[in-house]
Formats: structure tokens, sequence, C-alpha cells
């Protein structure tokens, strides 16, 4: 809830007006993804390797020296630990194996440079990709020169070669997002972000990947609780936000 | 699995035997709280502060000098923050507040020495106690001398004084629990640890606390997966372990 009793106020007639404050979090996830025809989903087989790959959303604090697959100081204390975790006990006796891999600060050119090493050589029968928040973000803060088409074709120029390599590979592409009004989050970011959304899912579908739509589940989960409940900065999730994407991660696989 | 195929083998032709392999670990939990005819749960109210007490199961290797509520780290990574993180998701709007302060090692005359601090102080609506294992484990290996009748004096004089203090304290207190056969359980465990399981259900009955019934949901579980997948030493979880945790916790709960 809002800090302050005015804007708390204001927030709960807000969501009073849409009639939707009571609808439970589980049901508005799925709604999204009915509401956008999203039916594919990953198959999670015996013996799958699940790679989580990304940039500090997906890093969540993971320790990097720790390198053993369902590691749960290794997974992070992210979305990628709580769906991991949940893989592992709902998929028992698969023999699943999840790495987290992902490093604050990435953009797409630097999966590519360390993509031998932290996906090729793992191996993985799934691979869960979600980046593309700092290929935008730090053209306002870091003068880094990308563009949209850098992002687009970075991203299609490294998955042409992971599928060549990887042909019966398991892709789900995760929507980057940020969520206005919190924090780092200002009036620069939209529309000029929805660029970078609308190509991540432009590239999922050239790759037949499954999409997760993390931007539409923030938007939605605001209507239960605001922003700054879910994102503590507009980008990096809180708990709650983690166990969100966690859930929306897992809308996407069977 | 089983490590060798021999032993792959013999599981599977164990699991087949039982006709139980295929049937969802959910539902296996369930079927546990049902056949114990557990009903009983707490219910998670607006504004609610949730303290999760215990030994190095329930601290799960937690940043200790984080003191803020619902942080990641401070929740540690076992049964307390993925449940922690599906509280804070499904109650979302609720304002709930969860907190981690279990220590590894303790035994229930050391969760007394630091209650004051360390449960009181804290004012929860929601207190969640499992504690026991080293209450066993150290005769064994510390030279303990702690008895179950002390275990048993310990905790209800523990939740005298706190139920005098918080009076409408919400309670759930959770079954210790060891997984015969590996690791660090042995022969010297059963039916001696039976005793202190038995003493943590009469305390919390005698209590009116919601019982979480861990042991024979380990113990179910093993009929997808073996043990080993569960607990790493007989006592720890593994991360498939702490997701069961965590999903028979939240059976605990509305």
């Amino acid at each position: 809830m809002p800090h302050n009793s005015a804007s708390r106020r204001q927030f709960i007639k807000n969501t009073s007006a849409t009639g939707l404050s009571m609808l439970a979090i589980p049901a508005l996830v799925s709604s999204v993804f009915a509401a956008q025809g999203l039916k594919k989903k990953v198959t999670i087989a015996q013996d799958d390797i699940i790679l989580f790959q990304g940039d500090s959303i997906t890093d969540a604090g993971r320790k990097k020296d720790e390198l053993n697959p369902n590691n749960p100081g290794a997974l992070g204390s992210g979305y990628a630990m709580i769906a991991g975790s949940t893989l592992l006990f709902q998929h028992a006796g698969k023999n699943l194996k999840v790495f987290n891999k992902g490093i604050s600060g990435n953009k797409v050119y630097q999966l590519a440079e360390r993509w031998e090493k932290d996906c090729l050589a793992l191996n993985p029968d799934v691979l869960s990709i979600m980046i593309g928040v700092n290929d935008f973000w730090h053209t306002l803060t870091n003068n880094y020169k990308g563009t949209v088409k850098t992002y687009s074709d970075d991203l299609t120029k490294l998955l042409d070669s992971t599928k060549q390599k990887l042909p019966d590979l398991k892709l789900i592409i995760g929507e980057p997002f940020a969520v206005t009004g919190v924090k780092a989050v200002d009036d620069k970011w939209f529309p000029a972000f929805n660029d970078y959304r609308a190509s991540a899912k432009e590239v999922a579908t050239k790759f037949g990947a499954v999409w997760v739509p993390y931007q539409s589940i923030f938007d939605k989960a605001q209507r239960t609780a605001p922003g700054v409940y879910w994102t503590g900065d507009g980008v990096h999730p809180t708990l709650a936000g983690s166990h969100l994407m966690a859930h929306a991660w897992l809308e996407a696989v069977k």
C-alpha cells in the first residue's frame, strides 16, 4: 500500500473503481496469458537441464562460485530460485538440473561474450532468457550508444547461433518490463521502452519461443497492490514481485 | 533418483509396486493433512506480522544483518523464504510483514535465550516454530545432556510465556523430521527421535497450534523421489525439500 494516507485512500478508491481489487493475483496472471492468446507451453521432460539467463533481475544476488545445479545460493533469491524450486518440487523424479547464470548489468552483447561458457557448455534443454532493460536503461544513465535495432539484431544473432548448436532447445523469452512512477522509472522510459518490449516479442515469435508477458503482468498486479509493492525501483522486483514473476514463468511451462 | 543404476532400478521397482509414483507431489501433501485429520488453518489477516522461528532448517543461510521484513536475503534460501514470498504474492494488498529469525544449531533453550529480541519485540500476529532436531541430534554428536522431557518442558514454558504476552497469537508448529538412511541419520535416530516428534505434537495440541506434519510428508515424498532428493544429509532439506516444506506450511494457512 502507498506509504502516506492520502495516496492510500486514492489507491483504495482506484482499486474499488476497477472492481478488481479482490481478484486473486494467480487469476490475474492467468488472465494476462489468456488475453494475449498465449497458449503454447514448454514441456518439462525427464533429465532436462534448465538454464535461466539474463541480467540483475535473474541474477538476484546468486553465489557465483557455486557451480552445482539446484543449489539455492547459486540460484539467487529472485524469480529463478522460486521458479526453480517449484520445478524441482512439482517434477520430482524427473532428475532436473536447474542453473541460473544471470549477471547484473548485462545487455545482450554481454550475454554473447560469455555464451560459450554460461550457456552452450551447460547443454541446456530449456533456456529462459530475460534481457533488455539495461539495453534501454543504460542509454539514459550510462551513455550507452546501442539502439533498439542493436538490441534486436544482437538478440537475433545470439539465438540464431544458439539454435544451430542446440536445435532441440526449448526456448522461453521473458518480456523486459518497467514500472512507471517507481523511483528509477520516470517519464523518459515510455513510450521509448515499448520498442524494446515489442522487439523482444518479435524475436520470440521468430524463434518459436514461449513468451512470458511480464509488463502486462506487472501492470495488472497494480490492481491489487501499488507498484512499489512489486518493485523497489521500478526495475528490480521485490520479493513479492519475484514470486509474481516466478508464477508467471511457471504458467509458460507444463 | 539414486545415483547408481542398480539402486535406480530398485527405486523404480519400489515406486511401481506402490502404484503411487505418478501421484503428484502437491496431492501427496494434501493427503497427509487429510489422513491425519488436520483441518484447522491459520487465517492470514490484513497487516499481519509473520515470524518464522527455528534452527538451521529455518535459518537457511539468511543475512543476519538485514533487519527489514520481506527482504529475500533476510529470509534465507529455505522454506521460510519460499513460503514467505508465496504469502506476499497471494495476499498482496494485505500489507504483510514476514520475518525469519531462525538460527543454525538452536535447541529450544537457545530460542528462549533470545526470545525477547527475536520474537516478542517483533510483536508477531503469526508465529511459526520448528525446533527439535538438534535437541535430539546433539545428544548423539555434541554430548548434549537434554532429554525429551527437557525438550517438552522447555517448549511448553516458552509458549506459556509467549501466549501470556501475545494472547491473540496465531501459532503454527512444524514437526521435527529426519530422513532415515540419508547420511547423518542412521539407526540411532529411530525410534528415539519419534518421542521428540510426539512431544512437539502434544505441545501443539495443548496450545491450539496448527500442526505441519513434516515427517509424514518427507516419508510420503519418497514415493516420488528418494530421500537424498529431498534432504542432503537427512536433516537439512535440498531446494526441492525446502519447496516441499513451504508447500506443506502453506497448507496450514488460508
